[in-house]
């Protein structure tokens, strides 16, 4: 049996997995990434999938655990090149069918809802899907029967016991698979390196009832669209205060529908309103929901900081809610947000101190019940950086798994585990595939180093004519730029930097060398020119046209 | 008498205030700022001096607060333009000559060492220096008297009751100063959201002497060179137990030598070692004291983590101390050096729960014991981001001051204080002017921009030849570009784009325009090809070269 982890962006085995029984692969979500500040331009990450598609006949099925994006927003890219059939919730399988349907791919997809409880047989394995808690409704953990034992994939998780939404992680189904002998636990690492207990849902509960029933004005509350449990206490507690709410910002409302007709999200009665209605009512009566607790620039919050709102218009007494933390990397982008916020005379409620928000992930403890539990042979941490697997790895052999059972995988690796034992057998591709408009290419390197030299320092490019008779220039060498010196200091720089071509090219055409020599002579008399005037280094582009 | 602050990037205040008084201007601090990500190719920011520049005979002096570049880092700038004499305690004053060294300034500075409890008479005003505690040693507030009345000014501070280096902050000067009416406090606001007291410097001392006593192997504490403090503990737990310290990275090796010099840092007896004699040690002798918390790419212990460092290696059984918390902004570049060491086989001791640091600014309570020591009439929350001050400000109305009494202000904001009252009345220059190399110039939001534009999705270069005579194309249209895709993809879309280019030069020249009808139908057909291809949007550029 062959297990084969796929993440990217340094989220280990994240976003794919596969695994691999005799004749048969099963393939454990397929999501994609957000590209990272030095991605410069690249607008989505998905997992290279040219393995998945050489062994096309061997794959039984698509199993999802749950409904965010970086574990379904590949489906449509793994659709459109392989239909194979699809497993999931209820709720996972609707967002999975918008996402196809917004993305207009055409193939008819094979989605096929399941139960919490069922189970699928894929092949010679079958795969029970189980309810786990986690920041989305009807997320599930896996557990799957090959012919050499049960494996439990937790896929993402916590242990809130009395969750808002839905069921608790069944630690019952956990505590009877435990005794019998488990072959592998996966398990998600995300939080492993916070100690102790993740808190309840309900303790947030408590936060936003005191907040909403003290302030005086309008209550702004911004969280992530998929967190349905958030979004029904907040219309619970709005309703408990006789306010109105209204939801703005694309997500918000999308998910607001989709939850309410699949039954997740159950809205108060006469709660939810357009803004024509809660424009004319008392500011204390108003409710608003929202997304962009990321800072994102687009979002409806950060339009609201930037006084660009369609609708909305943050005034004193205002009180605005992160209901979220920053995800690592946008946390220049929320703070930015915030300030401008508190400018236009919000209070902003943000923070870990602000109890508005928890986790989505189990804690430490959490990790170490699921091990207690499940008494795994092997175990590999999966979803995280390589620090969150590596103190995940060290609870599990604190746990009493065997040091030499315990596996850190990277994307790629190929586990094999057999009847005598497991070890890393070799690797298959897991680069990056990024997703630039229309353009679906693995990461090119020189292309991303080029856009970062050109954010640098811009770009001066000069036309050259040559004769193709003489091979000596005809006219001016021209001169233009983007991004290097501000309009001011261009002419000067500009007719400078003609000089120097037009002298570097007459000593080199003096020792009669063709056109890519007079293209290298002008990149390096204008480089250092540029250098000498201006300390910096532009992207240099001669382009010589022979008439 | 007029209050000017002068911060930059959204840290108010914190980089340089001007302080006038009848004909006298004082300025406090003269710091840079390191650009935000979106600053593109930007090096170092520094404060708009040209108020100061148009004022200068009314200058009378440069007062510094302590040593740290956002306070210091742009004396350099100012003092080749207005060589005003310069007030410093004696490590501030050692860092700035240092600085002026560095940058090769010529000017002769007039830089005065003011011990601490000194009183500096500059104009109708006199600035009096007090110890305050902070992570540099050598820090100073500043209590200045003036005509209208006293203002007390804390600088970067915390009360640590016991510091490593140095007195604490001078809080009986303050309880004395508050029985006699001030008139305005200044105070750094950098940690206003923080409940509580920040933790005293001696935490620190537990945790590297439990880790250095544990560890098996070396012991590598990373820190900011400028934390004298945590040098010195390191030293000396080090020397406890009989290990070696070997000390790597520039700033670092330059400040263990300026400090030791100064007698701020006793090394202790044969405990600092060179690398040859270090390297000879069994690991549990050593200890490796170096720079890159903020996983700066250059820096020794990214370096070390990329396997890059001349001397050091990483290897299992090494535990690396990450002794600071990330700036801001800086999460996800030492997110990955962490990741790195780990893969090395490090163990990594890092994060708010292994209190291997302390902040160096002052929390809530520390905050509200200042306003409740020196009880001004006025406040003035400086040091922060907006929400920082307004969290500040709020705190000072919660201790007494009178809400119209408290003002939050902007960089270049004038607050003038009078007999009767106090009022913003204007606004002076205060834009951020940045640093490219040797072009020193207001932030070009035109110039970012395109630097943003050519960072997405490159640039493509046209070339088009017209004969003079005739005003005909000669030739065929020449592209080239760069960062727009990868090398496999480009041959097509310049061979399509040159035909894009021909048709549609070819239709503008029948409508008989010009030289720049054939630029914009260039950019145009080219445009709307790529889009087409590619759905994304190089930068443009068309050249013109007229035969």
């Amino acid at each position: 049996m062959r297990l084969i982890p796929r993440g990217g962006l340094g989220q280990i085995g994240k976003n794919m997995m596969l695994l691999e029984c005799g004749d048969d692969i099963v393939v454990i979500d397929s999501g994609l990434m957000f590209p990272s500040e030095e991605m410069l331009g690249v607008d989505i990450i998905i997992p290279d999938m040219s393995y998945l598609l050489k062994n096309r006949d061997r794959v039984r099925g698509l199993v999802i655990t749950h409904g965010h994006e970086d574990h379904i927003g590949a489906v449509p890219h793994l659709l459109q090149s392989l239909n194979v059939p699809v497993y999931a919730t209820k709720l996972s399988a609707r967002l999975i069918s918008m996402g196809l349907k917004q993305k207009g791919v055409k193939v008819k997809a094979q989605i096929n809802e399941v139960p919490p409880g069922d189970v699928v047989k894929l092949g010679c394995m079958s795969v029970e899907f189980f309810p786990v808690c986690h920041s989305i409704p009807d997320a599930a953990g896996l557990v799957i029967q090959t012919p050499l034992g049960t494996i439990v994939h937790t896929g993402d998780f916590k242990l809130d016991h009395n969750p808002i939404i839905g069921e608790p992680t069944d630690l019952h189904r956990l505590a009877l698979i435990g005794t019998q002998q488990v072959l592998l636990l996966l398990s998600d690492s995300t939080y492993a390196e916070l100690p102790g207990y993740t808190p309840s849902e309900q303790t947030v509960t408590e936060s936003l009832d005191r907040i909403i029933v003290g302030a005086q004005g309008r209550v702004i509350i911004a969280t992530f669209s998929s967190l349905v449990a958030r979004i029904q206490q907040a219309m619970d507690i709005a309703a408990k205060y006789k306010r109105h709410v209204f939801v703005t910002g694309r997500s918000m409302e999308g998910m607001v529908k989709v939850a309410s007709e699949t039954g997740y999200l159950k809205i108060p009665a006469s709660t939810l309103s357009k803004y024509e209605q809660v424009h004319n009512l008392p500011p204390d009566r108003v409710v608003i929901l929202t997304t962009g607790t990321q800072g994102e620039p687009t979002s409806a919050l950060v339009r609201m900081g930037n006084g660009e709102h369609s609708q909305v218009r943050i005034m004193p007494g205002d009180t605005v809610v992160m209901s979220a933390t920053p995800i690592p990397g946008n946390e220049a982008l929320v703070s930015k947000t915030i300030n401008k916020l508190f400018r236009l005379g919000a209070d902003v409620v943000y923070g870990h101190q602000s109890r508005v928000h928890v986790h989505g992930h189990g804690s430490e403890e959490e990790l170490k019940t699921i091990l207690n539990l499940v008494r795994p042979k092997y175990f590999v941490p999966v979803h995280g950086e390589y620090r969150h697997l590596a103190k995940h790895a060290k609870l599990a052999e604190d746990m009493g798994v065997a040091g030499e059972n315990v596996f850190i995988l990277d994307n790629g690796d190929v586990l094999e585990i057999g009847v005598n034992g497991a070890k890393v057998v070799g690797k298959v591709p897991a680069g990056d595939i990024m997703a630039n408009g229309l353009i679906t290419a693995e990461l090119d390197g020189g292309m991303l180093r080029d856009r970062r030299l050109l954010s640098r320092d811009g770009v001066v490019v000069v036309a050259i004519v040559l004769s193709r008779e003489t091979g000596k220039p005809v006219g001016e060498p021209q001169i233009t730029g983007r991004g290097f010196v501000g309009a001011g200091d261009c002419n000067e720089l500009w007719s400078g930097g003609q000089r120097a071509v037009a002298s570097a090219i007459a000593y080199s055409q003096g020792a009669g060398k063709g056109r890519s020599a007079v293209e290298a002579s002008a990149r390096e008399a204008l480089a250092r020119y540029f250098y000498e005037k201006t300390h910096r280094r532009p992207v240099i582009l001669p382009i010589v046209t022979e008439v």
